[in-house]
């Protein structure tokens, strides 16, 4: 199939997001001399500005040149030794690359299998760490948003379990796509480690691996025996006192990053929350407009930042996707691992507003549509409209 | 009302059209020494492919620093003299603001005003043309395109009539919104001047006047005695023959010239203009969907640039744009003069894709929904993407 | 010769200038809706910062998409009718160009013709405007940076004598490289009109005219029969109002404008004219010690944007720009018209520092050197650099 | 001190380098999907490409988003085992780096420690070489360039020296500061794993860790024990086939590599390491005018990407620096660990001509002057542009 390259690509992927043109700026930047003596001036607020992304009072932001996977070896690599017994749960293809690459390091992974579309798996997890009396168990490990199901998962609820069993377990979170865009209160959830990335609701390109650290999780570092030195808290520690790094950091995404929080800040991040609430519903109104389910087993587990629609048999989902891609000049995200040609996904996240949710829907319902899938076209962009309108009411209602 | 900026801007006005990656990188450049010896290998080959889009074989093109305003004045100051007879026509805000222009500069202006929604009165011009026994009009203008009204008028049929009636009179054209978008046959169609803008078909902001010139026009520039310096076509004929200019040029824009013209060829002009038509399809069958109907009076007259949509009375086009631009983040073209509070306009030109229309049609229908206009939400939405579904069945029977 | 293509180009001409990054940053912006109802709070600013820098109190700027000789002829065609008197100097290739402008345009020139290295002849002025007992000179014209020779001209002293006299006539002066760079006071010195350009001390690409004109010029508008549209102050004034305009302005470079505003307040106007003089001095330091003489006839005359050096006879300055452009990726400014071959250029101004002149001296050494010219290599830096020691001696001493 | 914000920044760190406008062009870029089916078009072009500039025939090329540390880190983990001996030498900070990191990931160091300022111990590592008749010894690195003392060592000789004893450890080099710059023969010289990074010779921002790996090191990962999933080899080899990631990869940073790679074919990759020669000539050149020394200690050792000069003793170098980046506008490379307030460094690599290092001597001498160290203005640059001077008619006679 000839690609059509005309117009602008729709970009409805769950990350990369799209760069606003802020951010575009600021990465136009020229190369600089990371030891400067003032480099610190750019580098320590933005230390300080992540950290109200993320609801951390106490503790440490480091940014890595990386992705998010190397934010999960961090957090791994850092606070643990080897065979150490950790707990962990997979819904989705994340969720289980994390567990598989705690089992490469060595770990002693309680391994809870879920239902892919499912989340956290609460019972399990009050049962496992109950029965651990002796506090084998150093660290356990969440999901908070399974990119490739569409779920988020209760990270409150685990801090509960921990806190009613007493049980001195570091949490450990993956907010690749839920910082900066979903509810997320670091200090009062008693999260230990939040490992997030710069390409989903901080609307950057990838390469940086940003990790949020509780004070309990770096005090672990003194035992952990797990050899780190591209991603070791030490070394940051040491030269992120002054802002500047153990090693040269990636100073372009710094200036995208500073661009970011500003962005952030100037929307206030309730409202880039309640923003992606009222997109999401907006998509799933489309969605269910089309007769079409959710991964998402249960509307509690909906996550607000990218949605997996699952096709009716007999269709491939990779089809769907090569059509919006050759075809409608878009990208949809794709169906991985168990999910594979069942679902599609449309990232709704960071820089997006209702005619972009409306431009992926209405893209959607044409490659569906020629793949033979039986959809009513513009169905899913006049159900979207709807709950667009009535959003709007609310909003008038407030002002008032 | 506070303006919604999250997400990309729906940018859906006549122009400056939507800027493609590939020209927005092309215009990320240091500035360069305009006298260097080997500039021209910049300059000289813009100068042949902008001809190739024109249609023009022999004659040159002028690049000015300016917009299409100072490419219009171009034509009057350097081929005409004070008190020259003009024959001129207006049916909309920019053939308008030509005709006043020809009379600021002291021509004496046979002026046909037309219903707005109509285009070159052929009829009126064959009479006026044929009483002019003397050959005392030296140059016939029309508007190809007129951005105002989304109406498109035949050049080819007025210069049958000049050739009919053996006239002589320069036929002076403003494709602004139409070169590089629309069919245009420079030659063929004996034109002797058009006028166009950087920031329409070429996808560039705005900052060039391009102007085609036939030989035959270039030759009345002898005779022609109203005063130019800045839009001088002979100084830029005695410098440009080396690539060079007669004052610092906007090279900038030169560079991201040379990128649009590369991707006007990558794409094929044909295809470019076909794909216009097919673009513009899907929004009038939107337009029709809603009930509502185009500025334009009948179909042959519908420019596949641009639709200005005349909303239902009662209700003032002003608001919808308002609405448009405040809530939904997204710019629809203005109603101007005569047709202001009526219309507004839909531009689908230049960097435009199915996605983007189906975006336009979405959002222009919230934004009428939310000023009281009935219309039934998504089916402008569905109405096009019928219209680009069935293009495809075509394109899929091509390949065949 | 091959062009040596690698690293930076060294770009030393008089304009364009060298971009900041800052600017460069502004400039990668998406296009917007320059009708949109907010497009003011991007340009009014704008208009009202840009009086600051040219001390214009009561007045008007306007901002056009071209170039600054579009910003003279707009001086010309706006506020002038056939026929007028007025009193022009040329003593080089700019100065002249606005004559032969004026005379185009059908005024009737006192043209005084200097020797090119020297300025305005304030005597030949007195004299002419003292002999004009009827008034019946309507402009006066000086050049107060003339680019070509890198002389600058006493504006105020012009003032003067028009004050002397009682003479009504408007002064009109091209500051195309001085604005943003030179002192320039257009209230205190009565200057009427201002023309400057965006490519210059703005530190932008080429492709804005900006002309600050007086509320006495204003009032002539009434009477000046030139034709104008394009160009036309008056249909400026009655969109600018709103910060709207009566075509499509050049958007991008309205945002770098504001950058580049935003830069010279942060450093503060006097400390960029400041600026100006301590580095022209390095550069006049490297000249004289090269053992060569400047264009401009006496140190009162030495501009401090722009350097014309006069190479020794029976050398070609052109093949001097030659080499550097080719050998060592360096623009320097060529010799024009009467100075051709004679002189090179050293432009300094905008975007400039220290190193930067150091290296158009070093560089300049290596080109004149490869042509036969004895130079002692490394002497012009050497006598920048000692002129740069004392300034900031002279800095230090003030700052305790 | 107030930072001396004006001009453009002269980047004179041996990395980040200063980016050429081709490659900021190309970072200048919208996001896409990673998974699309035809994203090996981007990639798979640009392992094949690196492969040349590493001189690289079997094996392949990592692209990992990260630093050189991770690319270190990757060589270690990839292919070694707890406990396993490996022979390392240190002569500077970076090679002091590497040597730590190992030991750190629990091998068996043998650390030959030498005086900084040297290079590789060819004597030393045949001695240890030779005494390790058991072959324990299973991998030797070297330090191609160490970036903190301005020193080249000889990969050619060690190979060499495994090649006499027949043994068959791996040769793993340190390329950071020498791909793209320096002459590189992987597959000839015998080169099991080369690291590299984007932000030198490659002219990029930081961010990319690149790894060339020879067949016989991809074969020793089978029994490679340490624990790697970021940086993991395997995960590569499966999803590079296509062109594809095991995560999302820094896809901007990639287009500039595209860049790049396209501007060191342009020149051709020996007329690159020519004029790193050339340049380097001239710093040194400069240097000794000065009447100073480099830290490297012999001629056979002076790098031509990086130049550490040693200052007099009695001066702080960190003043130096100081000076020149708050008063001048320039970064100069520091003196790091052993090193630290005795020399200063030059970066000379990347995209960088004659006029450049000019600039960078002519900063370099008015810092130096101003911390009160006697040297002659303008002595460096005059001695440097000798040479370049020199250089030119080398290049004369070769065209002749």
């Amino acid at each position: 199939m000839e690609k059509n390259t005309s117009g602008n690509t729709g970009l409805f992927i769950p990350g990369p997001t799209n760069i606003p043109d802020k951010i575009r700026q600021a990465l136009n930047v020229s190369m600089q001399d990371m030891r400067a003596p003032d480099f610190g001036e750019l580098t320590l607020p933005i230390f300080a500005d992540v950290k109200k992304i993320m609801g951390l009072e106490n503790g440490e932001v480091f940014i890595f040149p990386g992705s998010g996977t190397a934010g999960w070896e961090s957090a791994i690599s850092n606070l643990l030794s080897f065979g150490d017994e950790v707990l962990m749960s997979s819904f989705g293809q994340f969720s289980l690359l994390w567990v598989d690459m705690a089992q490469r390091y060595g770990l002693n992974v309680h391994h809870c299998e879920e239902e892919w579309g499912l989340g956290v798996p609460l019972d399990r997890y009050r049962e496992i760490l109950e029965a651990d009396k002796a506090h084998k168990i150093k660290a356990v490990f969440v999901c908070h948003n399974e990119t490739a199901t569409g779920v988020v998962s209760n990270i409150e609820a685990v801090r509960d379990i921990l806190n009613d069993l007493d049980h001195p377990a570091l949490l450990c979170v993956d907010g690749v796509s839920s910082i900066g865009s979903l509810e997320f209160h670091m200090e009062s959830w008693g999260v230990d480690v939040v490992v997030s990335g710069s390409q989903k609701g901080f609307m950057l390109p990838t390469g940086l691996a940003i990790v949020g650290v509780s004070e309990k999780a770096l005090n672990s570092r003194a035992t952990a025996n797990l050899p780190r030195t591209f991603l070791s808290y030490d070394d940051m520690l040491k030269t992120n006192v002054t802002g500047h790094f153990p090693y040269t950091p990636a100073t372009t995404l710094f200036h995208g990053l500073r661009a970011s929080l500003d962005m952030i800040f100037d929307e206030g991040l309730y409202n880039v929350i309640a923003r992606h609430t009222r997109l999401a519903n907006g998509v799933r109104a489309g969605v269910h407009a089309w007769g079409l389910s959710l991964c998402a087993k249960t509307p509690n587990l909906y996550s607000n930042t990218v949605s997996a629609i699952v096709i009716p048999e007999d269709f491939d989902s990779a089809e769907v996707i090569k059509t919006a891609y050759y075809r409608y000049n878009m990208s949809l995200g794709a169906g991985l691992n168990k999910v594979a040609g069942r679902v599609f996904r449309i990232g709704h996240l960071g820089n997006l507003n209702e005619i972009m949710v409306l431009q992926a829907l209405a893209g959607a319902e044409m490659a569906m549509h020629d793949c033979g899938i039986q959809i009513e076209l513009g169905a899913g962009v006049a159900a979207a409209q709807e709950t667009f309108l009535q959003a709007n009411d609310i909003k008038v209602t407030k002002a008032a």
